[in-house]
């Protein structure tokens, strides 16, 4: 339960592009990916672990849509310049989202690695709000 | 600009059921509809214009989405019928994302009346939350 | 086997809109839902029993699409004033469709129910045409 | 205005195979082309012509799916000995829905081609039905 | 391994039509069902064969449309004529990419009876290109 | 026209993984986008030119998605210590196929670049299948 509802604006994305753009996307699919392995763990009948790997697959693919709509459309080269970690951060998490991460596997601790490192990525890109 | 990154755990959907649920989705995606109309205003490009057009209705289909996603999924009996309203503020909802709404229309006033009705949305939403 | 083939002009629906409607594209799919648990209870072939799983949640996920579609932009305030369990029936179809129901669950009694919430939608349906 | 509802149940398809299927589906999407291209004709605001080509674009595309479907795999090798027109008229068909047909045109003169092109591809699903 | 990369320009295809095709699309994606069926084999991993069962699925799926592209869009009614066989064979290539061929089977066979039938398209597609 | 079809089996992707990729994938979206744009160019009716700025959308869409899956999947953390330049090539060839590139333009040179930093990714991804 989360006491205090944000107040603040979210941003998105598209590629017009509309100009919004926020990690939170990639998040929120994420902490279902998470959910989902947790739920796996916690229930053996065969059709909802069918339903569970099924379904995680296709939120583990928006966490890879999620972040590469950012490091493609929202980061520019000073960024990256600045960022000198920010290519390889960004091949990181997807690969965290992908078949040898959180993809791949049932263990809630390869959604939370992939959260770790969204977490990352957002920290560096409110900086980079903050410096615009 | 925003100067306070937010700090707090957002929460998603899908249908396994994952039990994570955020307005923050239709409202992403509803901030991007109303830019999109702007920038619609501001650009006569042709192919600009038919690109805002198309990406718009995209945009679109994805507030309804992920409204239909809490309307179907997250609220449950109990709360319909504290909220008596619920169901007619979520059928308005969508149709202002609809074609008689932000969809059928590049008026940015479209795009504000639906981020303001998933505003009200959003606020019965926390509500339950506490409540739970 | 059916006897007579329908001789009169199905409608259906887009988000333009083209003016078109028919209950019968969310009561196709539920069809198909139904006769897939049907199929997934007589075969224990365990790929064949994971494929059904799988494409019974896109059908499953069709239903709740065209069921949406005919409540946000087939009905409109009037029809709801005058059917004031419509809003209840589409939350309980939609629910029905879902992970609560036969997505969730591989007992063609699910597909059942959900069959015969579409058909009072239908009904429901037909009669504000007829009064159009 | 439909005076009567149809009573008899609709059949559909999926790849499992369920084993249900019905030109209807191809035909809904048919007539949303058609009445998209007469609303087309009868509206010059710019926006409204943009939405209703990119509209009428995934309707067609609905078409072209649903055809192919009952062409690949309601259809076997007898029928197709049965009515040796069966794959050309599948063919025109397609082509109907397709940019040298209602894709490219907003005539709505190829969306009638397009649906007397379907209604005869009915006329033979049905005969096969009562065959079986 | 393969030690000389391409150097010849693929095409393919959209509903423009753009007019450039080329049977490796499909061909890529039955590659992959084949390979997918392979891994199966060669792993007991539930999670891991629940996901080539989902994944193939959708390859094979990309395969039928790639190939009904090429028979509703590229080929003509004078190919038609001159290699009578064109309509069957594509018939039985997209039933062999169906559930009665490598979706509905893990045996790599049927992903290589596809891949078969898809090289008998793409010698008929180049002749035609060659005859152009 | 193309003399000699290719007689090498191409290699594609998906997520498992099956472990084929192949650059091609991205190369023919991307030819189909320049396509487009040379059409757009030579035919200015409204209906094709909406028509082909919605279809261009969707290729370039498919080149950034098969450019990513390449660049996620495909290259390991050896490949970019080894290429240096591999992270940026891949940055610039999504931004050439979005809104700043081939995405937001109707000028086939847009499209001629977009190609060209494919054939860049190409070489280097051969160069690593030959030294595996
Ligand atoms: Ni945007
Ligand atoms: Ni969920
Ligand atoms: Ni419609
Ligand atoms: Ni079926
Ligand atoms: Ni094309
Ligand atoms: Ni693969």
């Amino acid at each position: 339960m989360r006491i205090f509802a944000p107040r603040l604006t979210a941003y998105a994305h598209c590629d017009l592009p509309c100009g919004v753009y926020d990690p939170a996307q990639a998040r929120i699919e994420a902490e279902s990916v998470k959910a989902i392995q947790e739920k796996y763990q916690g229930n053996e009948d065969p059709t909802f672990r069918t339903r569970a790997v099924q379904i995680k697959e296709q939120r583990a693919e928006l966490v890879k849509h999620h972040l590469e709509v950012l490091w493609a459309d929202y980061f520019k080269a000073a960024h990256f310049e600045k960022y000198p970690q920010l290519h390889g951060l960004f091949n990181d998490a997807v690969k965290a989202a992908g078949a040898s991460g959180a993809k791949g596997s049932n263990d809630p601790a390869t959604g939370q690695r992939l959260l770790d490192l969204i977490a990352e990525i957002d920290k560096i890109f409110w900086e980079t709000k903050q410096a615009a």
